[in-house]
């Protein structure tokens, strides 16, 4: 997305003619983004999935399953949603910046580094702004933060704008080009801005908080020990006020923007394509290789214990570790196939608009939460009831994951002459083939979650059939499409056999069977 | 590195036209196989690496530093850099096997998912024959492993040829089709077949080893819970026969290929450079994370400890992670300056031969030991012999990594018309200021190990001081080479008047000052 090549005058006499524009812009210091937005994306997406580190290692013992631990988790997968709302609002924002910063040089592939380094703080520091509530630090750091990540991508601005060669080629050629630099600086600069007021809110007058009419229940003096749900609300409204407010912050780019004629960006396009399945790809990656990072680590049984407790048999030692290695095949198969499904759409989407981005970031959200599903399925292997409640959990994230995506699919159904390509659209070849992979997780899911509640005996066997069957069903797909495909115009060809000809003029893109 | 594409016989009439080719394949199912590749080299840099999590999670408390514990460390370290050679060996088939398959569909992605998800399982097996070297169980399912991924490759190999639309466009239109078939299967299937006869000798034969003349000493009757270093050596020697086994396997694809006139693939260049750059940056980005997703899980200090031990006070709870966050700054910034050389380099890189993957694979190597040696430095904070070593230690994983750097540089300039751009070629431009950048880490390095020897008493002092420096260092090297030139210019200018003119001739890129 870097756009395309601006010729560099040439200072030099090359060696070389075929490398042309590109070995000049390298000769000059000036490179092409891509690789480093890649490695970006890369970390990322690791940095919006490390909060759920914590929830997958909250030890429940079967046992002990009781109203404080349940809080304990809830608060910990509330802090892992909002880490990765937040760092995905800091991507984007990420994004937008490397749109218009086309090209990058030595200084500016440190800034980022530098703006990377902070980022990677924000899921720490929000942690610890939730787990103490009543203490300004945590706040104030978490501010301190975000202010960081302004001023460093102020500074790419600015050092962008001072060298025009580094931007992107329609606001380099452009005659408004102060304009913009003064408008971009403001969008960069107005969240931070707030934090700044926040952070001396929280240092100077926090004390006051609790006579403010929002907070007077007096949650601040409660046990520490117990965060209370009023000031977890407090907190996750500050993180959604600040992951809002820049939001609309990039919103605001889009009508000056459209008032200078100059400036051609289709900001109905917010973000690349690539750089959304770049993101996507990281979180899918790290997501689906947690549980086995647990398993090298923790898994290898120690030898001692091996002679001790098992006799020295190794096989005995392993299958108590039996269902990890269970809850693994399961999640990385279920998160395979989930990235299989994107992979597939995005196939076909030409562009991803705003809501389909949101759309996009909420399934990842819920395909982070994965691992945590599978684990409880293993933790309570010996517990029936438990058993039957965690496996139901797993249902209902997969199901969320996969109706998310299954919603950007709709989305893009909506403005499909925009969206998609021609063969997916209402009546192209791939429609209903499309439909059918976006719906199998939804269907599977709500399916297994059905029988649960019927054949309450049989549930983790149930579930792991649903593991096995889905990857066959996904092979099969095509298949079952085709068959279901034909045996509709079977049948319509018999209850209306003088329109056929006219809906073969009207699809005819349905397969060859039709 | 797909290759041009293939128009695939429209079968529907289009809704858009400048959609074109790429539509159309997608219609057919067929897809471009950049992303899927873009997914798993994310998923191997994170394989390759996670072995490196038992190591720095070795707890190491100061007074217990005994020879049992370094055993233990130096058993990890090697089934480290065990595992991470083998995982970039099966990546380097896996390239290999995707330069023959130039396209994917469904079927073809759904397998390469089963590929995957066995590869992840390479680790876990390795590190489990090393640490019970005297059950065959180890190093048969070790083998099942390599057994599967080759199984699951052939499969890949007869899909492909049985649809050549999904093979490289030059092996699609060679006559020779039914030759390059046998030859990829055979060598896909040499390594597994290799492991075949392993797996059955451990099982069978495997009681039989003492009395071998290799295992004379009688290893197996030492107690399990060391593992003596022989038996590691027969691991690490079984590992190294299988790695360099498939890297032998690869080898001989070349000579057949070059004798089939149709088939021009330069084999000089194993893997695309696309890739190596994609797995490096999946490696730089979960290395330059490993550290802050320890200090996300694991420091956020519990409210009631906060409480109890620090009076309430989170400045003093969080000034006790100090040096964590210390070291997770400094392996940050290392990392991140590392992944910054790297980048530069392969700017200025065209195509990457043998020996600089494999100089490339040592180099990542120790750029994943890197978060170990901070970890060190800050465990042993207040001990000042050990923390002196750990500091060493460090500075000696800091120069590794870098200088295999700078020998992949080395190494492409001894064939520098066909690996490099001609601006970092010998007096290009770029090239005194790309020695300087690749010199800079190993030159830091070493004068940090050489202070620690004169300067005892500051070593953490010093250690801290180049890690602050050398990001400003390369803010500042552009302008201090520039100044260095000149400098050189000038003196050579005052003895040499003369051929003043006939070096301007000869070295036309050097900057302006000269």
């Amino acid at each position: 997305m870097s756009g395309p090549q601006t010729p560099e005058p040439a200072l030099g006499i090359q060696g070389d003619a075929p490398t042309g524009a590109r070995d000049e812009d390298a000769a000059d210091g000036i490179q092409h983004s891509h690789r480093m937005l890649s490695f970006s994306d890369a970390l990322l997406s690791i940095i919006a999935t490390v909060m759920i580190l914590p929830v997958t290692h909250t030890e429940i013992s079967p046992e002990q399953f009781d109203k404080s631990i349940q809080k304990l988790l809830a608060t910990r997968i509330a802090v892992y949603l909002m880490t990765f709302l937040i760092v995905t609002v800091a991507w984007a924002a990420h994004t937008r910046l490397f749109q218009v910063v086309g090209k990058i040089d030595d200084t500016l592939a440190l800034l980022n580094l530098a703006c990377m380094m902070t980022i990677t703080f924000l899921p720490f520091t929000f942690s610890l702004m939730v787990t103490f509530p009543e203490v300004p630090l945590g706040i104030f750091l978490f501010c301190m933060c975000v202010i960081t990540i302004g001023a460093v991508q102020a500074l790419i601005v600015v050092y962008a704008f001072h060298f025009p060669h580094l931007l992107n080629p329609q606001i380099e050629s452009s005659t408004h080009r102060a304009l913009y630099r003064q408008h971009i600086l403001g969008i960069v600069l107005r969240g931070p801005a707030l934090c700044f007021v926040a952070a001396g809110f929280s240092l100077f007058f926090y004390p006051l908080l609790p006579f403010l009419p929002r907070s007077c229940s007096g949650w601040h003096l409660l046990p520490a020990s117990q965060p209370p749900s009023g000031c977890l609300e407090f907190c996750v409204g500050c993180g959604l006020l600040e992951c809002g407010n820049r939001v609309r912050d990039r919103g605001p780019q889009e009508p000056p923007a459209h008032s200078m004629e100059f400036f051609t960006f289709d900001l109905h396009e917010p973000l690349s394509k690539e750089r959304v399945e770049a993101f996507s790809d990281g979180v899918y990656a790290i997501v689906a290789t947690l549980l086995i990072l647990d398993i090298c680590e923790d898994n290898v049984p120690d030898p001692r214990d091996v002679k001790e407790k098992f006799h020295g048999s190794l096989v005995a030692a392993l299958s108590v570790y039996g269902p990890h290695f269970l809850a693994y095949f399961g999640s990385f198969a279920t998160v395979g196939l989930l990235w299989f499904a994107h992979h597939s759409l995005f196939l076909h989407i030409r562009k991803a608009t705003q809501s389909m981005g949101l759309l996009n970031t909420l399934s990842l959200a819920f395909v982070g939460g994965l691992p945590l599903a599978y684990q409880q399925t293993s933790a309570f292997v010996r517990q029936p009831h438990d058993e039957l409640e965690s496996v139901r959990v797993s249902c209902a994230i997969i199901f969320l994951a996969s109706i998310f995506q299954f919603a950007i699919w709709t989305t893009a159904l909506l403005h499909e002459g925009e969206t998609l390509q021609p063969s997916a659209r209402f009546g192209g070849r791939e429609h209903a083939f499309m439909f059918a992979k976006l719906a199998l997780y939804p269907c599977a899911s709500l399916l297994a979650f059905a029988s649960t509640c019927f054949l309450s005996r049989f549930s983790t066997a149930i579930f792991h059939l649903m593991q096995i069957a889905v990857p066959f069903a996904f092979l099969l797909l095509r298949l079952l499409v085709r068959l279901g495909l034909a045996l509709l115009c079977a049948m319509r060809g018999l209850a209306q056999p003088a329109t056929q000809a006219e809906e073969d003029a009207h699809a005819p893109l349905l397969p060859a069977a039709c």
